[in-house]
């Protein structure tokens, strides 16, 4: 296998053929098929977004894929931040469509020309809706599995709000659902303000949620928008209020993608392979029955470790391929990122006893069938040591400067540094590094004079980007 | 609400309105919008397939919504089936696509171009997947939500073996599955064997799920269709077999779609509302709180009964919405179809029990939280029920005919008859009466003179279809 921290991109491009996770193949480039282990580890991450949401009464719908040429031209900075990406239907058969249909970049043209029929009065609202949808971008630029695809695995909620108060309100409800999704996937994160030459066409603000790669290169991974009425006046979404007048509603919008798997495989993998989160392992603990004496006694005992693991909500597996040697196994499972291996031979049968082997550190425990229940707190553990390891790469390849003749020339790293906040100092940081502006770190009330100007400027981060 | 008997199209279309299933006023016609209620009765419905096609090892995946012309045209005959139904994408931002683009009106084209390089021996085979997805078809008919839409929930099932003989076997196991989905689902179906000129573009033959509407007008709601090498040849997809010889392979496909959910609504539903099958009603039990004295009380010990449901695995949840009487809510739920109503007020916590009332047949009964258990088998017994109903109405409005001059004129019902198989005589059935061959029933080796020609026929299936 490549290595990963020599050559990041051919090891991300080998771990996900080695791992099934999806074909690139296809007839279409940047349009993949995804084979069902990619598929799985997809299904558990959308189910712990799906958890997080729900709990905060959003309401899961789904919007049909094509919106009209005129459905999306209402709001014209957004039509006009995407139109060079849209896909466009213009035939139905042998004929020419009177109107031409967008397969969607994002949902905001489709969903907010239903809002007036659903919005009335005050009664109405929060709306707090969401989808889990594919999404669709005629990519121009190199594309790459999981980070830059024509058809994005997509999640995406949609709020509207009595007034930009209660907006704000919800936005800082995404940062609490956004911790939690960030924590259950190990990844660490920084907030960062978008400029506003950077922000979600149509947005008041941006927040986005930033990690890094080994490579150095930042990944965007979510993104929160304040819409402010920007939508809702273009949209015509009003509702009465408690004295009976009609208001615009104030709306908000929260966005990830499949990168969040990008991110999971790119930040926990090794050199052996994929390294997966607990929480989102298809095959939590995989179970080698070991071949030798008294084999057909081991498969029933292995049998019986299984049912005790299922028992405790564990996703365990056997592994019982024939022809193949418990080595052979071994490396497989490891390949593909499963965090416990338990062998099952006839000593561990005798003695009542598996041997549980860790994908992160490679210990080896004998424990006793009795205190299965380690096994819980195993899984917990492997969770945060990966957590642990993630920011402290995050960490070590963050690199604060005070001097724009300091900034390391030779790798990719993300750049802390005091900032104003125009595009010339931007600009002239990217003309010194191939770096841009990702933003001012939110909520840090750290104030300096600006790198390359001097003026009074705020920490923020600045790197080459996915 | 309208008359489900005399007015079913508008009783149909009444109910989805009210119980906010899908939204029928977007944009586009035949797109509709998922409403958050209809989308959790179909995600149930699909976990049922889910859970069913997992079990005999397929395995699940996901392929691009995209098409390219030329792996559309690989099998003329698929694509000559579709050719006036597909909506082509041709540009790319402002850009002319080198290529026309389609949207999937089902699957083949797209899997069976990777399949050659997914299949290399016999070790390989048989390859069973699916995948839960949109398909597309610009209609001309008259749209209606769930029956006849463009944008179509669909599940589809593709497999390939090392032979007919192995294909065969697969859609034997298909039945299994089917029969399977079909019970939980409550819904009473025949089998027919599509004539010729109605099997499914590409297949040998296809084997059709119909049910019947109370309309008395067929609903196809499943097929299953055995393509032979037909689909092998086009695509060249060959394996090495155990003595190294190159072979086609052989190919079967089972589609379901979300017209399981429109049998569902139009087949158990009554003059209240919905009737949901336990197995796929999103809230099995809604607990519904009095108010009167102690009501503090009551609204707690409604709590404590909401909680030993979850611990028995019931989907229950209490409708604690203040300004409503217990009676709106009554009717709100019944609307909506759920399965029990339990009614809790004081003198239901002072006795420690509950009151739980049927859906189906109004039956009130109180019983002591320490028969808790019973719920679940009056869940059971509420899914027995509306499936004897079910089998009994098709039952009632299926009329076995010998002679043609029998045939009811007056209403639409499912007319049984034999039939030697020729497009004339079912052609002559279709002048007598807007009828048309469902095809023979599978399996029934039943024979009698065809009720046209007199030659030899089997037992057939004719109707009015959707």
């Amino acid at each position: 296998m490549e290595n990963k921290k020599e050559n990041f991109s051919e090891w991300y491009n080998e771990i996900i053929d080695l791992a099934k996770l999806s074909d690139k193949r296809y007839a279409i480039k940047g349009m993949n098929v995804w084979l069902p282990y990619g598929l799985k580890i997809m299904r558990l991450i959308d189910n712990i977004i799906r958890d997080n949401v729900d709990n905060k009464s959003f309401q899961e719908v789904s919007f049909p894929v094509l919106i009209t040429r005129s459905q999306l031209e209402t709001e014209f900075e957004h039509i006009k931040g995407f139109e060079n990406e849209i896909y466009w239907v213009t035939k139905g058969g042998s004929e020419k469509l009177d109107i031409e249909l967008a397969l969607r970049p994002t949902s905001e043209s489709a969903m907010y020309t239903m809002f007036p029929l659903w919005i009335r009065s005050h009664q109405d609202l929060p709306l707090k809706i969401y989808q889990i949808v594919s999404v669709y971008r005629y990519e121009t630029k190199h594309t790459r599995s999981f980070i830059r695809v024509r058809e994005i695995h997509f999640f995406e909620a949609h709020t509207a709000h009595v007034d930009y108060e209660d907006a704000e309100r919800q936005m800082s409800e995404y940062m609490d659902i956004w911790s939690s999704i960030a924590e259950k996937l190990c990844l660490p994160y920084n907030i960062d303000m978008r400029p506003d030459w950077d922000k979600f066409p149509g947005a008041k603000y941006t927040l986005a949620f930033d990690t890094l790669m080994p490579s150095g290169r930042s990944l965007q991974i979510g993104t929160i928008h304040e819409y402010g009425e920007n939508f809702a006046r273009n949209y015509d979404i009003k509702y009465l209020d408690i004295n009976g007048d009609l208001k615009y509603v104030s709306q908000t919008t929260f966005g990830l993608s499949e990168r969040l798997l990008a991110a999971v495989i790119g930040i926990h993998g090794d050199d052996t392979g994929l390294i997966l989160p607990a929480s989102i392992a298809p095959v939590q603990a995989i179970i080698i029955p070991i071949p030798g004496k008294s084999f057909k006694e081991v498969l029933d005992y292995s049998g019986k470790i299984l049912s005790m693991l299922k028992d405790i909500n564990v996703r365990a597996e056997i592994d019982s391929r024939e022809n193949y040697t418990p080595g052979y196994k071994y490396n497989d499972w490891e390949m593909r990122g499963v965090p416990l291996r338990i062998e099952i031979g006839s000593r561990e049968m005798e003695s009542s006893t598996v041997t549980v082997v860790s994908r992160l550190n490679k210990k080896r425990l004998n424990i006793s069938i009795k205190e299965i229940n380690n096994i819980k707190n195993m899984l917990n553990e492997h969770d945060k040591q990966l957590t642990l390891n993630a920011w402290k790469m995050m960490e070590e390849n963050t690199v604060f400067i005070d001097d724009i003749n300091n900034i390391p020339m030779n790798k990719d790293v993300l750049i802390k540094a005091y900032w104003c906040g125009s595009r010339e100092c931007s600009d002239a940081l990217e003309q010194k590094k191939d770096v841009t502006a990702l933003g001012t770190l939110y909520n840090l009330n750290d104030s300096g004079k600006c790198i390359v100007c001097g003026n009074p400027g705020r920490l923020s981060m600045f790197a080459r980007s996915y």
